[in-house]
């Protein structure tokens, strides 16, 4: 039987040079074709929905790939898992139309971006959190955040290097999620540009920390200008928690 | 000046070959010891509360050190975290008496043993919970664990090869704290033989699997033999909490 699968995939992002195959490096697609490749026995490539950085983590990344098999149905995922190393876990497995793809079918994204803030480091949470020495002021970045809300033209918050044509993107909702020193960002979206929530969230954080007047967020938008912002945020924090279609 | 401190150490066990300084091999003692060499230009050496082996983490490790230094002992904790690497933060740095010592002035200890049990695995915690494939009884575990409390002869739960004459030891209490599928038990006592908590942990997921009767744990206990237990949790999961003077 032929099939076209559809993996959503969790992964702890510390040990991986990022998601796309490379030669003679670690990354998520290099692991997961080549364990594919041995269970079908048959060399696979997979297409993700996106690419994630260096370090960056995943709950809900997608990837589908075609298959010509004799294998049962529904003895692929446990089988699949069996071989995956303890940072990946193959969350579901599912059969899907030959039309579908994980990049262009894809309609929205939920990222997530946590960050430990205290004056003493947690070794605990390094590989997972940006570290900030202080106590953050949430309400003052919530109000930063509102301003991006909506269908606008990010062009300013994409990395520069990136090729895209089109950086109209709508944010439907950035939410803030508080458990004592810890903090979860949520951006849901109907897409991201490179690197979009990372210079948003260093955004963020120059605002709180008195670095940028909130009122200049406007101009920042219109100004479609890379250079007006200064920080990205590291890919620790980073987290791709879904894919919608 | 010559000053005697003692730090309060925080760790994250997974990079490192446990505790104990050793050739070619990244211990937390042979790490601070070596920056510490550094800061104070001194050979520097730390007596530490107890080892933990490879994989195993701390909140709260305690170690002492001599050093004859002109540095302000204000400056002393800044200094000292600033050299450290993301895996290992000094929580706490004081002065104290040149009779106290680390290991030999302890009173009591507390660990904590932290499991995910779910069925699916989850690549955010690998490193940092053991993962058990099924929902635990934790009442079951509970049970079990209150035949452990008191004074008594834990030969049956020390690691074979450890030289200890003397395995009568006192666990004040086993506590549980559940969150979702997220599971932390502490244990404390005024002292632990070498893998105790491991040993005591592989015996109650052996009797919430049913792989081993209740009724059989005050025998074993009495038995001081250590063959009766044929599972020692793995190291990912421990954690030095806190030691008590």
């Amino acid at each position: 039987m032929f099939y076209v699968m559809k993996l959503t995939i969790s992964y702890n992002g510390t040990h991986f040079s990022g998601w796309q195959r490379q030669q003679r490096k670690r990354t998520v697609q290099g692991v997961i074709e080549q364990k594919l490749s041995e269970l079908f026995r048959n060399k696979i490539e997979i297409d993700g929905a996106g690419r994630t950085d260096r370090g960056v983590h995943a709950y809900g990344q997608v990837a589908t790939f075609g298959v010509e098999t004799t294998i049962p149905q529904e003895k692929f995922h446990l089988l699949i898992n069996r071989r995956m190393p303890a940072d990946i876990h193959i969350v579901s497995t599912e059969i899907v139309d030959e039309s579908f793809h994980a990049r262009y079918s894809a309609k929205g994204k939920r990222y997530a971006y946590k960050i430990h803030h205290g004056l003493e480091k947690n070794p605990m949470v390094a590989d997972s959190h940006l570290h900030v020495a202080h106590t953050l002021d949430v309400a003052k970045m919530k109000s930063a955040a509102e301003k991006l809300i909506g269908e606008k033209d990010f062009r300013a918050f994409m990395a520069s290097g990136s090729s895209v044509k089109n950086t109209v993107r709508e944010i439907y909702d950035i939410s803030f999620k508080e458990d004592n020193e810890l903090l979860v960002i949520e951006f849901h979206g109907n897409g991201f540009l490179y690197n979009m929530v990372r210079i948003i969230v260093g955004m963020l954080l120059d605002v709180e920390a008195s670095r940028l007047p909130i009122e200049k967020i406007d101009q920042i938008v219109e100004s479609k200008d890379r250079t007006q912002l200064k920080h990205t945020a590291p890919p620790e924090g980073l987290y791709l928690v879904k894919v919608y279609y």
